[in-house]
């Protein structure tokens, strides 16, 4: 087993990472921006290493980060999501090193970030691809010719993109024309190569992705699928496991459509194989995210699998423990992301102080999260402040006891999200499980909400009042 | 279903029972005395009702109790555990006002209540029950001869009596000549009435319980059972689910005996049958609790059941829509009563302000409280402010979680019995489940800690102060 993990990264995640730690009896070295240093992650690990003035620049710099892991007598890192999850050179760099990096090897993590190699390795293994260009783009004559063979609508996609950036829907050969110079130098910009490709767009698909796990022995297993449908602009809003759009035979086909995919590529570790499902019931590949995602907390919820605690033991060389048949899914879990963000106010950053936090509690009740009364959210990172996650037996459950949990987590300071989550509670789309990808552009009136003391507050001060003025 | 209901209770039962109401969408009703006015559960119900200025009069009223039932519309009414929830004369209140008391009637309720008749009941229903005196005794010479029959050590009870109160261990006749008309007072005073009977001594016994849930069908299941032999005098400290001392023949025996003894006296609602289990592995029947317990929380964790729901549910009338096959034991779940007590002080009750609470997260993790930073505790009322619940795969995570849960938690300006509990988890016998309600008399080292900064908080500041030095 690793006898001692440094976290390349903040906010939550890192504070769960920490806790996996704590379980396995590892001691945890957490690193820090001059932004972070009363952050809560620094607070819970076991030791802490500053990263300089620079908000971003320690996080993202692997020869910083080895070096404080190898001072610090580190043998393993964690590096989380985001920032250098996905950075196979990173991963060299650990191994060159002599430090785990806990994930997938650096050749896998390369190979599946290049989402056109990704899309070949898939169409050898047989798992189905959306209809798109072979390979890289040439030029714009050769993408106006090959979106012609394919049919607009069509998607022109940075090949290192990913997480739903440097990536163009055109609807006509004009669109393609003016995109195809601006997703060239997003990409140079946001990944430093100018590789770009097309995929066929398909419209609203479902988004669908399988949770896996591979063991350095070669099993591979998966933890069945989250439904991520729920996003704005391509960034996850609410995430729900299972998914309560899939029947058995559809759940069954894409977990094993998943191992397949990583089977295919020698997969070690946590990753998740996503989809999409378009409105014939057709899955196609979308992309593999070599890491362990925002979102593992509800495959958790259902399965009972410490995915964190797995993605360590992996690391450590130790075998996965669990067969497929031993994964079964129990009820239902929904992930709220909370967002420092207004939703009346095109989800502007609403970062500042948290004067005060109370945290929801009760039955079927997570909170992942580095937030505390008192904390002041830097203006540098994601907005994501906190994820509740939210268990129930049953859909029809977990629609009341979201509700019930939303209302009682307690946050003054900041705008959040919460209440554009309670109206998508009440939407009849929602509620009956028929939404896609579309649903929050489709739905503007979710945004519609007065920030008024809630009933119960109101209620208890007249009541108390008029409590004041009977005997019973 | 019951259209609104009242909470004749306060802390974290009032919280848990408005939390099962906003999730069945039915407004709460909550009362509170003066020394309560700031308590949670008086801002999280929809409405709040003044009790007078007496801290605990008005919660032992049951005619005031109904008044503001009635008075607020209220059709149901849920007392929760200790104040009235085993008073079979609330429970006829209830009925004679037509507010429906959520829980077993007023003839069940006084039938467990009375232990001789509960033991003859049982009796009569071919559940063991330990040896003991034929019903109540007549006067001391009627005890001194029983108690030769039966043997000694005995137990002197209030035939009223429960929850760890009203009982005295003789282990000669001259403690029990000294202890009877002791006991007798003590009955008087506390339950009211003075009859008073024997039981043979079980010597350092488990304490093992059975969750029953029953309909007004007829139809009874029980949702396994909980271990709570970590005990200190009578007063539970930690409750385990499953029992991981019990094999799953012991387990499905104590579940059979236990439905067998609420059918035969027709019990409706959600009820514990208590069991002692000696040294032989043989059971026998302690008391029947007629209300929610405390630790259902952990029963909730392993079989996805929301008891608290189930008891609305159930005293509306509706059927409880579960077979006993549907009940499935999924991990183990640890409760630790987190108590404002001093464990380095004879356990000293240690009210005041909590100056901060920062609440455990991360997986496996629930907390069911009623506190929250800068509330002051009453020194009124029970000394639990918090139950920290932990739920982990199998028995060893569960130790390893549980101790970082209880890390996580973060509590200033009182004392708590945390420490204590980390040291329970270190202990050979509780780690290898060897153990039985003698274990923390046994173990008076438990209380021997030291309060000092945490490692992790030590090794920030040093590893702060070095980085400070450092560039890397």
């Amino acid at each position: 087993m690793l006898k001692k993990i440094l976290i390349a990264n903040r906010g939550e995640i890192a504070v769960r990472i920490i806790r996996a730690c704590r379980e396995l009896g590892i001691p945890s070295v957490a690193v820090y921006s001059d932004a972070d240093r009363f952050a809560l992650h620094v607070k819970k690990a076991d030791e802490a290493y500053g990263l300089g003035s620079d908000p971003l620049a320690g996080y993202l710099n692997p020869h910083q980060l080895v070096n404080i892991a190898v001072a610090a007598g580190c043998d393993g890192i964690h590096p989380g999501y985001g920032f250098l999850s996905e950075s196979a050179e990173f991963a060299s760099v650990c191994e060159s090193r002599g430090v785990t990096f806990i994930g997938p090897t650096a050749e896998v993590i390369s190979r599946m970030g290049d989402k056109t190699e990704a899309r070949s390795s898939m169409i050898a293994a047989g798992i189905p691809v959306t209809p798109g260009s072979e390979g890289n783009l040439i030029d714009v004559e050769d993408a106006v010719q090959q979106a012609d063979a394919i049919g607009y609508p069509i998607m022109l996609k940075a090949t290192s993109g990913g997480g739903g950036r440097g990536i163009r829907r055109c609807d006509s050969e004009r669109e393609l024309r003016d995109n195809y110079q601006r997703v060239i130098s997003e990409a140079t910009k946001a990944f430093g190569r100018a590789e770009v490709f097309l995929e066929r767009c398909i419209v609203n698909p479902r988004h669908i992705e399988v949770q896996i796990l591979g063991d350095q022995m070669g099993n591979v297993i998966h933890l069945y699928e989250r439904d991520c449908s729920i996003q704005r602009r391509n960034q996850k809003l609410i995430e729900l496991a299972p998914s309560p759009q899939l029947n058995d035979e559809q759940r069954n086909l894409i977990g094993e459509l998943a191992v397949r995919a990583a089977k295919a590529v020698d997969y070690t570790n946590a990753g998740t194989v996503e989809f999409l499902l378009d409105d014939k019931d057709d899955f196609y590949f979308m992309e593999m995210n070599t890491r362990v995602q925002v979102e593992h907390t509800i495959t958790e919820e259902i399965t009972g699998v410490d995915i964190v605690r797995k993605q360590i033991e992996i690391a450590s060389g130790l075998p996965l423990g669990l067969q497929q048949s031993d994964i079964r899914i129990n009820g239902f879990a929904a992930q709220f992301r909370i967002n420092a963000e207004d939703p009346q106010n095109n989800f502007l950053p609403s970062f500042g102080t948290i004067s005060r936090y109370y945290a929801a509690g009760g039955p079927g009740t997570r909170t992942d999260t580095a937030i505390y009364s008192g904390y002041t959210l830097p203006p540098y990172y994601d907005s994501m402040c906190a994820k509740l996650i939210v268990w129930a037996a049953d859909w029809e459950s977990l629609l009341s006891r979201s509700e019930r949990v939303l209302n009682d987590i307690r946050l003054f300071g900041i705008r959040t999200t919460i209440p554009y989550y309670l109206n998508i509670l009440q939407h009849p789309d929602f509620r009956t499980t028929n939404f896609n990808t579309g649903f929050i552009a489709a739905n503007p009136q979710l945004a519609e909400y007065s920030l008024k003391k809630t009933p119960s507050q109101v209620a208890t001060v007249i009541a108390a009042a008029l409590a004041a003025q009977q005997s019973w």
